[in-house]
């Protein structure tokens, strides 16, 4: 059984450059969050190294393979605490560097996803892209799906892994200002579209000149906001949430309306040219850095 | 030029089976509406008949061709008041009926579209299937996409019509009690996540005991609600949009950051599963009534 899971989101400022500190204080965050019930727990973006780097040679140092060195500290009190975590970091793979997301669980490391669509922004200028379709994982309290920051406008993403059966969806962000309607309007709609548990953990502070709009959210597979934090404070927010309700995809908002069903009353015949490739690629090819 | 445009929504309460004074109440609000300087006017869905239908004998009188004769006399007054005007209505085509929505302006009968998302509900129950993608229609105000109710659910149904051109989305619905959250989250979402005009116009009142919910919104390509009507109320709502700005798909919440295009952006190479077919036909087979 995997009713009720208590989730919780830390909306934190991490420190440009400073790891140590960062990794310090997530695994305080942790601590707190688990003491207090939390099952899973979601921190920003790169909540371990900083984003808005200059140049990728200022990043390169502070990255690491994955798993490695920093999911190995947060995989080892994820252990002793009994909970999952899901954070975000500058991963190296070869000579190949990705902006990702881990995700860690009682039993070490479970999976990691990579950042597949890239604003020119901060360290997003200088990395690869990711190159494969989000994926779900299957966890002791349900299966779970990660998207970062830019990723939400993107409504395929949070289909895709829908579609694959995701009932958690973690987004990791660090949304500057400007980005106040995503988190107004799309995480909700995310959730909604897709009758899916959403939650969407933002940095405050700011960075280089940048500010970060907090406004970390949880949000119900009906689209009902459960928890919602401030626009700049560090803090956590909590909320149960139902993982098994979000394989249900029959309409309930009409008791007795029982027949409509969210995915089967979709007409992917009709969506041809939302997978069209071309024109996107196209396009894409015109940015001057790539 | 097709700068600023000035559209409306008519949040109105059709009268099941009465054509003729619905008819009437729609030719006077398209008066008043272009007299206040609309150029786009926007109805609900099934403005012309009523909704809440038990049966399809029941709704069979109620329909006609499109074009045809409710087409004609509310393109008579389109042609005289120079304006466009989006309405919904029951299509009979042969031995086939639809939930349809007619574009019609100055120069007449302009195109259809046949809602291809259907709820189990309603007139919904009996009606085919529309089976062309969602087209777009130019006009002398911009590039008009046009989605029924349910369809807004499904965040494929504005993306193929984005990704073909259009500038401004119209929605002609009919929201039950419990879709609060559709009028409060995807309209504005459907506008960020693919740069459109959007203007949502639903109806108000009851109909054989089931309540409508209002909630008529026009929305910015940035998300932004520039109008919105209350849950309860006949009344027109208005505001200026700027078409050709849809068609600008770089970033602008970020000045200097220019390089984002949310088209260029997608990796429609991940999506796969978005237009995956069988699992959907599959499920859709299970209906009883099919």
């Amino acid at each position: 059984m995997r009713d009720k899971v208590n989730i919780a989101g830390v909306q934190m400022e991490p420190i440009i450059f400073e790891k140590e500190g960062n990794v310090a204080k997530m695994l305080a965050a942790l601590r707190t969050a688990a003491g207090q019930g939390a099952q899973l727990i979601v921190f920003p973006e790169a909540a371990l190294t900083g984003y808005c780097f200059t140049s990728l040679e200022e990043a390169v140092p502070l990255t690491e393979t994955v798993p490695g060195p920093g999911t190995q500290r947060l995989a080892a009190a994820c252990g002793e605490l009994g909970v999952y975590a899901v954070f975000g970091l500058l991963e190296k793979d070869g000579d190949r560097y990705y902006n990702a997301v881990a995700l860690l669980g009682p039993e070490g490391f479970v999976g990691k996803y990579r950042k597949i669509h890239l604003p020119y922004l901060g360290i997003d200028r200088f990395l690869d892209w990711g190159d494969q379709p989000p994926e779900v994982f299957q966890t002791g309290i349900g299966r779970i799906g990660i998207n970062i920051c830019y990723d939400v406008t993107f409504p395929e993403t949070a289909r895709v892994m829908a579609l694959q059966g995701a009932e958690i969806v973690a987004l990791s962000t660090n949304w500057p200002e400007g980005r106040e309607n995503a988190a107004k309007y799309l995480i909700n709609a995310r959730a909604l579209e897709n009758r899916v548990n959403y939650i969407a953990v933002d940095r405050v502070g700011q960075e280089r000149g940048g500010r970060f709009i907090g406004r970390s959210k949880i949000v119900d597979l009906l689209g009902n906001t459960l928890a919602e934090a401030g626009p700049t404070e560090e803090e956590i927010i909590y909320a149960n949430v139902y993982p098994a309700a979000a394989s249900q995809k029959r309409s309930i908002f009409i008791p007795d309306e029982f027949e409509n069903h969210i995915f089967a009353d979709r007409r992917p015949e009709l969506y041809g040219a939302v997978t069209e490739p071309c024109n996107s690629a196209k396009i894409r090819g015109t940015r001057s850095w790539r």
